[in-house]
């Protein structure tokens, strides 16, 4: 039996302590990795907090994990002991469901999702099914590929799912973890990019990014400047803002596209959708086929995550700084 | 000069009288429609009654007109003297604008509308622009054409916008003057198709118009039941509904749309949007091109709307009857 050594809250906004714990006999399906580096999710916070409803204590969370394959069931297909991989939010999909069947691995109607009902990757080693370990391709750099797997692909997906074309106006809103790398993305795939930022001491930083022009999202005057412009505007915040500015601001076939998991229902006017054929619309996590193109592309285009580094000892010292809005842009921890 | 014998209502609410007016020297890009028939659209009461403040009295309600050209500008294209056209909710389109230059007549900057600041076609003659003004295939009866141009378009421009496929599972909420023309559409397009109703009597005849299920929407349990099922709901009420069950009857990447003018606005969470990628949405009616589609689908299909036909002076009566919620399910006047 391989005993885990990680990292875990025993209870709901409690702080992480070491716990072990053993793996059980490795399944047909399943692929051990010994974790080198695990990103930080603001998830991760959720889940320790139990916000959603849905955590299980001891909770080790980290579902941003780049390692090593170290164990290979019978069945694992196109994998090797020793390769790097990462593991993101999902951790196993049933492969005969109809999303499955569509290559929508990410909608399974039954996923396994790495933190939920199981322990994640604030460890040594983490476990998955083989279909969502996925391979690292060269010249991508292990240290800040781990938040790829779930903040970059969260925002990367509905690029590809959407089908937003270089030609199109888009926008971001909310220059954090995710929006960082949504700039990067968007600006890479050709389009004019625009930042809104309630922060303008990131106007700077979001332009080297890759946004043309910066708004703040405050200013009235400036949003409603705006209006008929974008064809696809990305929100990676969650909490609510006033969505009708944003889709005042779309054009004809725009789409005000939700990542950020706001709580508050949003209300929207159906005249503001009908007049000029407009969208409201979310989506999770990519599938595997999604987030290996999502990897080749960071790769060919030189695109990283800026990240900070701490040590996976000094996790509880990652949380409060994440906690405290003051990562730039995304942690990453060490093993 | 022409004299225009028509129908206006003076005043909001007033009932409509006869009214006559001289149309100007014809333009080069626009023709006069020598009107043989006029559907009745629910937001020709609307206007009537300046529910969406922008109505101009004396007012001439009529945008779903077919009738013969009798006269044609100097720039007007593709159209003969006497050729049968057809003419919906826009009148004129600059044909320079981004949108215009996609093909989105309907979305134009400047679009003329056919009831808006102008007289329309509860009369013996209207004018529009040549682009409006579309060709009547061969095979398609006349008298039950004119529902097409407002109503038909409606629901039939979104199958071909957001890509609906035969494989998709539909629904259809609200079987009235556009739901009915929605069942018939969506089940020749190949769809398995489920209408939703609050009016159990309808059963049969939904059934008729190609309805494969029927569900009353006033029945939690049967919605319930529905979770996940649908590819694309069309909504074609104008009433408040729960939206949430809904949505949360729509599968991976399914699809809530809006063509009835809710004017409350609706309260969506976008957690229920997010986990399977799902969209709200809306549309106005189509383009020129969508259009034309529409009318050789009809005409290949033997598609015809159900009409009531009233003679054009007994318009107070047949806007009695709509108002009443009596018609089945869409009204025209006779020339």
């Amino acid at each position: 039996m391989t005993v885990v050594h990680a990292y875990a809250a025993k209870a709901p906004g409690a702080p992480l302590e070491p716990f072990t714990y053993e793996l059980g006999p490795l399944g047909p399906d399943q692929v051990d990795i010994k974790v080198e580096y695990c990103g930080v999710c603001h998830s991760d916070l959720s889940m320790r907090n139990n916000e959603w409803g849905m955590t299980s204590y001891p909770f080790v969370p980290g579902h941003e994990a780049v390692g090593t394959i170290m164990a290979l069931g019978s069945n694992a297909k196109g994998l090797k002991i020793g390769q790097r991989v990462g593991l993101g939010w999902n951790s196993g999909s049933c492969l005969h469901c109809r999303p499955c069947r569509n290559g929508d691995l990410n909608m399974c109607d039954t996923a396994e999702q790495t933190i939920v009902a199981r322990h994640g990757g604030f460890a040594d080693v983490v476990r998955c099914n083989w279909e969502w370990a996925l391979p690292l391709p060269d010249g991508l750099d292990a240290k800040i590929a781990g938040p790829l797997f779930c903040g970059g692909i969260t925002v990367f997906n509905p690029i590809v799912q959407l089908g937003i074309k270089p030609t199109h106006k888009v926008g971001v809103i909310g220059i954090g973890g995710l929006g960082h790398m949504a700039l990067m993305f968007l600006s890479h795939w050709g389009c004019e990019v625009t930042a809104f930022t309630s922060s303008p001491g990131k106007e700077d930083e979001a332009k080297a990014m890759g946004a043309h022009h910066v708004v703040n999202s405050r200013d009235s005057a400036a949003m409603a400047k705006l209006a008929g412009k974008f064809d696809f505007i990305i929100n990676t915040v969650n909490v609510s803002l006033n969505w009708n500015d944003y889709i005042n601001a779309l054009g004809p076939k725009g789409r005000l596209h939700m990542v950020g998991a706001v709580l508050e229902p949003m209300k929207i006017g159906a005249f503001s959708l009908i007049g000029k054929q407009r969208s409201v619309s979310g989506s999770p996590v990519g599938a595997p086929a999604t987030m290996l193109d999502m990897l080749d592309f960071c790769a060919l285009h030189h695109i990283a995550p800026k990240v900070e580094v701490f040590k996976m000892a000094d996790v509880n010292a990652a949380l409060a700084h994440l906690e405290a809005g003051k990562a730039r842009y995304r942690i990453v921890l060490e093993a």
